[in-house]
C-alpha cells in the first residue's frame, strides 16, 4: 500500500483521459468525482476505475467527446441524450441544467438515456445540496441481481440516492444499491484478491459463493429480501424505460471484453427546490433538530454513537484530504501500466505501508 | 371466520363514519380505500382499522370535516394542510389536485402535513396509474423503528411506495415499509392473538420477542439493516420535515389513548407525466417487454414462476371481489361493537368457516 497526494492522482487522471480525447473540462469532472470518491472512503467507486474508463474509450465503446442533447418537456421535465459519453460528464452537465430549471418550478425530473457508469451517486447528491436543492438519484446498471424466485441476473444493483442539505451539519447523504452489497465491492475484492462473505453473493449455478470472481459470473442478493427485488425494479423502470434508454439485460458491462456496444445506462434524478416548499432556514432549523434528537436517543449496547448517512463520509474526507490516499498494490500498478500504454507517468507514492 | 360481502361492509363503514360527522364524499373514500385493501389481501390496512379512526373522530383527535387548504408554489409543488382530517379523504383530494397540475408541468411534489394515517400507499399509486402517470409515496408513521447504533424507536415504519402503469398487465405497485415488517402486522397479530415470529421486533429493552404486544411497546427492525434505516430517516425528511409537518417522535400514535394532541402525520407524493418523457404507447410496449423478459427467466429451486410487484395483489382483488371477505372473530366483534356504539347495525356474514 503506497499513499498519495490527492491533487498529484487528479492530475494523472486528467491527462490520461484528455490523452484520450476527453475535453478538458469533462476530464476535469471526472478526475473531481473519482477522486472525491476516494477522498470520502468509496475506493469500489474511485481512481481504481480509471483504467477501465480508459479501454473502453480506447476501443471506442465510450465516446470521448459526446453531444449532450437535451430537451425540456412542459415547465419540469428534462430528457437527455448522453451520446455514449462518461457517465459523470452526462450526469453533471444534465444535473446543472436541472439546476437551471428547477429554481423556477419548483421540482424537475432528468431521465438520461445513452450513458455509461456514472460513478457514486452521492457526487450528484452533494452537487443537488450546494444549491439548496433536495434529490433523489437513480441509475441501472450491467445485470447483478435476480428477480424475487429466479436464478439469473436481470437487474443491476441499481442504487437508490437521496440528498438532503443539513443547517450546521453536513448533509445527509444517502447512497445504497438495491443489492445486500454494491457490486463495485466484489469487482474490488476481486482486484485485490479477497474473499467475499457469506450471504453476498451466488455463482451461476445459483449456489451461494465466497469467490467475487464467481460471484462476478452469477447474481448479488438483493437487500432484504424481495423487497429489493421490488426496489431494484423500481429503479430499472426509473433508470432504464421512464428516461427512454435499456432496462437491465440489455444494459452492457464496461468489464465485458468481449462486446463492442455502447454500455447504455440509464440515470433518473428528482430535484426539488426546498425555498418553494418552506423558507430554506425553516427546512434547515428542523434538520438539525431531527439530527441532534436522533443522536441524543440511547445507544444499543456496543454503539457508542448514532451516525447519520454522510457523516463518515464527511469525515473520511477531510482525514483523507490531509493524510493523502492510500492505494493497493493491484490498483497501483494497474494505474502504471495505464499510464505506460497512454504515455503520461504515473506519479510517486508520498509514503509507503505493509499492509 | 365469517365471509362478508364487499358492499355490505362498505356500506357499514360508510354509514359509521357519516354519523361520525364524516361528509358522505369523503365516507365514501375512506370505505373504498379500507375495503380495497381487504380485496387486495392487505387485511391489516382494511376494514379492521375502522374501530380506530371512529374512536379517535368520536374523541376530536381526527377532524372530521376537514378544511383543506392547498397552495401552488412554482409551476410544479403543491403544498397542502391537511386540518387534521382522515389521512385517506386528505391525500385522496391532494392527488386529485395534483393530478391536474401535473398535465401541464410533467412532474409534481405534493408536500402534505396535519394528515393522519392515510392507509395502504398503494390506494394513491392504482389511482396515479389510472390517469397513466407514474408516481412515488411516502409516508410517515408513529416511532417504530430505532436509529442504527440506537435502542429507542424513532422512526415510523415509513414505507416507499412506487405505481407504474402496464400495457396488457395490471400496474406495476411497490409498496413496502422501510422495517423488516409493516407494524400493521404487529397490530394485526396482536388483535388476531397470534405470535410473531423472530427477528420482526425488539421489546423495550432492546430484547428480541415473539410477543406482539411487547413489540408495539419496542421497536421494530429496520429493512435490510442499516440501508433500511438509511432509507426511514429519508422518508421521514420528506414526509415529516419538506412537508412542513411534524417529524416522527412528535407523531402521535392513533392507538395511544392517552393523547389527546392530533396525530400530525406527514406525506409526500411525486407525481410524473408518462406523456411528458415519452410516448405512452411506447412507456407501456417496454413495460410488458420488461415484465415478459423477466418472467421467462429461469426459475430459482422451489419457485415456479416469477411474479412482479402487484400481481398477487390483483389476483387476490379478482378472488375476493367474488368470494368476498374473511373478517376474523376479534375483527368482527369489534365491528358489532363499534355498530352498537353509533347504532349501526353490523351486517350479516355471507357464511362462516372454522379457522
Amino acid at each position: 500500500m503506497n499513499t498519495f497526494n490527492v491533487d498529484v492522482l487528479k492530475s494523472f487522471s486528467v491527462q490520461v483521459l484528455t490523452t484520450l480525447g476527453v475535453r478538458q473540462k469533462d476530464a476535469n469532472t471526472v478526475a473531481d468525482a473519482l477522486l472525491k470518491a476516494n477522498l470520502e472512503g468509496v475506493d469500489s467507486h474511485g481512481i481504481s476505475r480509471l483504467g477501465v474508463y480508459s479501454n473502453r474509450l480506447k476501443d471506442k465503446r465510450i465516446n470521448p467527446a459526446p453531444h449532450v442533447q437535451f430537451e425540456k418537456k412542459g415547465t419540469s421535465v428534462l430528457t437527455v441524450d448522453g451520446d455514449n459519453g462518461l457517465g459523470h460528464v452526462v450526469s453533471s452537465k444534465a444535473i446543472e441544467r436541472g439546476i437551471e430549471m428547477v429554481k423556477e418550478s419548483g421540482m424537475v425530473g432528468i431521465g438520461i438515456k445513452n450513458s455509461n457508469h456514472f460513478g457514486t451517486a452521492s457526487y450528484y447528491c452533494q452537487k443537488a445540496c450546494e444549491n439548496n436543492l433536495a434529490i433523489i438519484a437513480f441509475t441501472n446498471s450491467p445485470p447483478g441481481i435476480a428477480p424475487w424466485g429466479g436464478r439469473e441476473a436481470f437487474f443491476g444493483t441499481n442504487p437508490i440516492a437521496f440528498g438532503f442539505p443539513n443547517g450546521n451539519n453536513p448533509p445527509v447523504i444517502i447512497d445504497l444499491s438495491t443489492s445486500k452489497v454494491a457490486r463495485g465491492k466484489i469487482i474490488l475484492a476481486d482486484k485485490q484478491g479477497e474473499s467475499i462473505p457469506d450471504g453476498w453473493a451466488l455463482d451461476e449455478n445459483g449456489q451461494q459463493t465466497n469467490n467475487p470472481a464467481e460471484a462476478l459470473k452469477g447474481s448479488v442478493m438483493p437487500l432484504g429480501g424481495a423487497k429489493g427485488y421490488a426496489l431494484a425494479l423500481a429503479v430499472e423502470i426509473l433508470s432504464g424505460i421512464l428516461s427512454g434508454g435499456a432496462f437491465s439485460p440489455n444494459v452492457n458491462s464496461i468489464y465485458q471484453e468481449t462486446s463492442k456496444e455502447p454500455a447504455n445506462v440509464g440515470h433518473f434524478f428528482i430535484l426539488m427546490d426546498i425555498e418553494k416548499f418552506m423558507p430554506y432556514e425553516t427546512f434547515q432549523f428542523s434538520m438539525d433538530q431531527l439530527i441532534n434528537q436522533m443522536k441524543e436517543t440511547p445507544k444499543a449496547p456496543g454503539y457508542e454513537e448514532i451516525r447519520y448517512p454522510g457523516e463518515r463520509r464527511e469525515k473520511e474526507f477531510q482525514l483523507r484530504s490531509k493524510e493523502g490516499i492510500l492505494l493497493s498494490k493491484n490498483v497501483q500498478d494497474e494505474l502504471i501500466n495505464l499510464g505506460n500504454i497512454v504515455n503520461v507517468p504515473f506519479p510517486q507514492a508520498m509514503s509507503s505501508h505493509n499492509a
